[in-house]
């Protein structure tokens, strides 16, 4: 079994960063204590290696189907799916009463890393399951709670999240799929398509459950008009289930994530007779969808984060068994070729890789971590929590997203021409990572949500919070000789952020928000290359007071390893926030100046 | 038919920037005036319309395959590689003599830009093939040359590039495969291996030729014991062929260039018979090789700043042809979403496509005059060419390789979700350029180069001409208000590259050569920032006279279009030299202080 993930940063995480177990003080999380933390780690390892890793390569290589109406996957989907399944990961969030086991989701999330980085290609089936799983519960009515959560979360069916349209791919507001109420709305009568949708249709489950938006006829236009729905590929009548007009009329040709359908549906179109039934309030939908958003997003996040995880520690493993070349200061040909991670160079890829994947990790489970508070505690705490969750999504989303495409680029370039083959399985983790900086909201879409919505709510109190809790780990550090200089760099950024934002605000205010708005993805990119240092900072503190208080062994080189991968991410990675900031600071406006015409 | 490429452009640095027709003050190149350079440029874009581009995405969708030591490539492999012979771009740059046309490299790196955009999986093949003739013609005996060239000319036969064996990729000291001489020499028995052989076998041609690298017996140690030979599968004796034992063991799964095979080969193996014959001295070989590797790397270049080419036109038409979303300013949505080019953020990733994408041109093209320059020329004209030639082949290979991967994921980026699939060829193009920086010398190698050989040369008299080179361009910029400023800009990112290059020697020269290249591929990358700056100052001096000359219609929107673009490439590209300028001159050593045990 190769390695794909590093379980001892896992715990370092969810214990020394984060104090899982402390979430006990909230009643639902009652007896996650270390120990049970620890258990619940180690049988994800165990199902990924049994079910998910060992069929990774294998759902690439013989992938989805489509033919005639069906959409066939790799054989191991179902045991895989049913195995996760059993093993309680579907409903293990939800509460004791619907056979969940109330699980935090700083370590369910943890978990779920550990299959993400095993195979996506599967686990983001249960997952996405899980997702639908959670509108029915908390908007549905009993009666669609009744019918389609023990199913969901038994494994049996699969959930979707069908929200784009052609017309309409990032601009929910012009969605144009409708529902007309039959019999005083006992359900809708649902028209329209929607494409790219993933686990949209597949062999894998006995039945998909799509949480679908659609315009109730006479609905207000934009996204004030839509609603949510149920709607099954076949409805549950009676004792059985009979075809519910849901059709697939194709499934794309994805470049990767090939194990995973992306599935374009017509609905009601061969009987005109494909009934929703509506979730929650008719006409906010889109509030209920972004609950689920908010997840996803996060969960691509993790997706992410976890292929470049696979894909460093396969191009560690290269490193350490490949012999080429010699060192330029040795360059004795009688003597054997030294082992490729022996050159500097390599060694930075390696970092690169690092500095991505774990603190992207961090991030991520910061994140989640801010989830549970949010929802489980009152007042100021649970609304802080809130606030820094809502403000971090965008990179939590993005960050892992785009820097892991680079970052698995360079563990392909570790491996040289071996790398750009099948031999290996960086060209699949090559193909399968690029998907997400584009799944649950292109970048530039989270760029502007970041600086149009999350760093304005509440008159700015998020980033205010976040400054706070930056600041606290630069005056860790600056206790710290070791780390105190890359303290006084990480205050300078953030010194520097604040002050770009200040102008950015001025400007928009005076020259409108195409202005503000114009360079909001490298706004995301800037502010990335801060939260990132937070975390880096942040882990460097505890391994130097781990170090400190004396460790040895494999323990001793792993908090040298979070030393020094900081160090990398201070002396090459931070610095590019000043480019950055050169450009969002310029009066040039020059993509708002170019005509279209121009471009030729 | 699809845009692939901008002829106008080509036209644009062949004739504007470079002044191609003033070549023929050599003798050898008399006739190429502008008109027939012309007709040469629409000759390519003819031949690429009807044999290259309608295959490109055909040759990925069915692939090369290997079957019981045959390799089959895609039918329409033969007629294009015969296509190309026929017009006679094989030979193009030959003498007369032999069929050429005596082409000066500039116009035919100009044509074969077409070719590689509109088909590189194809295109490659019959260019490969030249520079494999290149070396029988330059140092091959007549026997040879009467045998291999016409055969290579008339792209009934292949040649190849045999470099790289199982335990040496880059490591060419590394090299085992023998030769053992036959008859005093008559020709040499090779026994070995050699991988990823680019067109190493396949069924488009009648004859596969290798120029391979091998060790004659007893031959001294590293690269001073290595000797070229030609190693045909099949080799000429009385009127027929004869199986020459060249095996090949199997080709390579790619993750793009699906059409163009990389074999395995096996020397000898069957029948301890495979012949190989001595091209010019024994042990001379690497030096005869680097000839060719040159034009190979320029070539690569070429390959991956077409494929850019390619991707860029495609993202462009869908921006100009989808609908989405509304501006930030108006949201009003009873009016109709507007095309994603009105879109700041889409522009931005345009402009990125085509600053990478003309910025690489402009280099090539200027790098094909040099060589044309050293190679007609005399005395210290031919020596600085040739120096500047040296200087930024690494760059010329590098940059296009590097950010026109980032350029053809933009382009992606621009179509969304329909980008990773393969209704839109930018998935192709993506998985296609990742090969570019791996070819040839991976980035890494060409750092060393760069700082490790070509700065240094002749007491860094190509750096000192190159900045004469681009002290024109900022003297010329600075006579001109709108440029004046950027003129600055790029003097002070020279200035202060000059600096960090005069610490880095000292360091060097205290500290080894461990340190003093240790960051080679940083170094390489900010002196990219700076090549590139130039490049599109030089261009935008051009357009701005023009401008200023007067223009109308498209011709005026063109000369705009290279200024806008000279104005992205200031505002966000060169902004980023300064960050890799603060990794530079760190004192941190990070890459080299991280032990290999801590890479965990």
């Amino acid at each position: 079994m190769e390695q794909y993930v590093s379980s001892r940063n896992l715990r370092f995480v969810i214990h020394e960063m984060l104090n899982t177990a402390e979430l006990q003080r909230f009643e639902r999380f009652q007896g996650y204590d270390k120990e049970s933390i620890d258990m619940a780690l180690d049988a994800a390892k165990q199902l990924s290696d049994q079910y998910l890793y060992p069929f990774y390569r294998e759902m690439d290589k013989n992938k989805a189907v489509y033919d005639n109406g069906t959409v066939k996957v790799h054989p191991c989907m179902r045991p895989g799916i049913k195995a996760l399944a059993e093993g309680g990961w579907i409903s293990a969030h939800d509460e004791f009463e619907v056979g969940g086991q109330q699980m935090p989701y700083t370590l369910l999330n943890a978990c779920t890393f550990i299959f993400h980085a095993a195979n996506a290609n599967l686990s983001c089936h249960p997952f996405l399951t899980t997702g639908a799983a959670n509108l029915i519960r908390n908007f549905g009515s009993p009666e669609l709670n009744e019918t389609y959560i023990p199913n969901l979360y038994n494994g049996d069916w699969q959930g979707t999240m069908a929200l784009t349209e052609p017309q309409a791919g990032s601009s929910l507001s012009d969605i144009t799929s409708s529902a007309e109420p039959v019999n005083g709305g006992e359900y809708y009568k649902i028209k329209g398509q929607k494409i790219y949708i993933s686990g949209g249709d597949h062999d894998g489950v006995d039945n998909v459950v799509h949480l679908l938006l659609a315009r109730i006829k006479g609905a207000p236009a934009g996204t004030k008009g839509i609603s949510l729905f149920v709607v099954p590929k076949y409805r549950p009548e009676g004792d059985g289930l009979v075809f519910n007009d849901v059709t697939t009329a194709g499934i794309y040709g994805k470049m990767g994530q090939k194990g995973y359908v992306a599935a374009h549906l017509m609905l009601g179109e061969q009987h005109d007779d494909c009934r929703g039934y509506l979730v929650g309030q008719a006409n906010a939908g889109l509030k209920y969808m972004f609950q689920m958003m908010n997840e996803a997003r996060i969960g691509t996040g993790m997706v992410a984060a976890a292929t470049a995880s696979a894909a460093y520690y396969a191009s560690l493993k290269y490193a350490n068994e490949r012999p080429q070349g010699r060192h330029p200061s040795n360059k004795d040909l009688t003597l054997p070729q030294v082992l490729i991670i022996e050159h500097a160079d390599v060694r930075r890829m390696l970092l690169y890789q690092k500095a991505v994947v774990e603190g992207s990790i961090a991030l991520l489970m910061l994140c989640s971590y801010y989830g549970d508070v949010s929802h489980q505690s009152t007042g100021e705490e649970a609304q802080n929590a809130h606030l820094l969750f809502e403000l971090l999504t965008p990179i939590a989303k993005s960050y892992p997203s785009e820097w892991g495409i680079h970052a698995v680029s360079m563990g392909m370039q570790v491996l040289g021409g071996a790398g750009y083959t099948d031999d290996f399985p960086l060209e699949q983790h090559y193909r399968d990572i690029r998907v997400n900086a584009i799944y649950e909201g292109t970048t530039t879409i989270h760029g502007l949500d970041l600086l149009g919505r999350k760093l304005t709510m509440e008159n700015g109190k998020a980033a205010m919070l976040l400054g706070q809790e930056i600041q606290k780990e630069v005056q860790t550090a600056l206790t710290m000789p070791a780390l105190a200089p890359y303290a006084e760099k990480l205050g300078k950024v953030g010194a520097g952020l604040q002050e770009t934002l200040g102008k950015l605000v001025q400007t928009g205010m005076q020259e409108g928000p195409e202005v503000y708005l114009a360079d909001a993805t490298i706004f995301l990119e800037y502010f990335s290359y801060l939260v990132m240092g937070w975390m880096w900072l942040k882990q460097a503190n505890l391994a130097q007071k781990a170090l400190d208080a004396g460790q040895s062994g494999s323990e001793k080189l792993f908090y040298e390893s979070k030393i020094q991968t900081c160090l990398y991410y201070f002396e090459y990675e931070l610095p590019k926030a000043t480019a950055l900031k050169v450009t969002l600071n310029s009066s040039a406006r020059v993509t708002l100046g170019t005509r279209p015409e121009v471009l030729v």
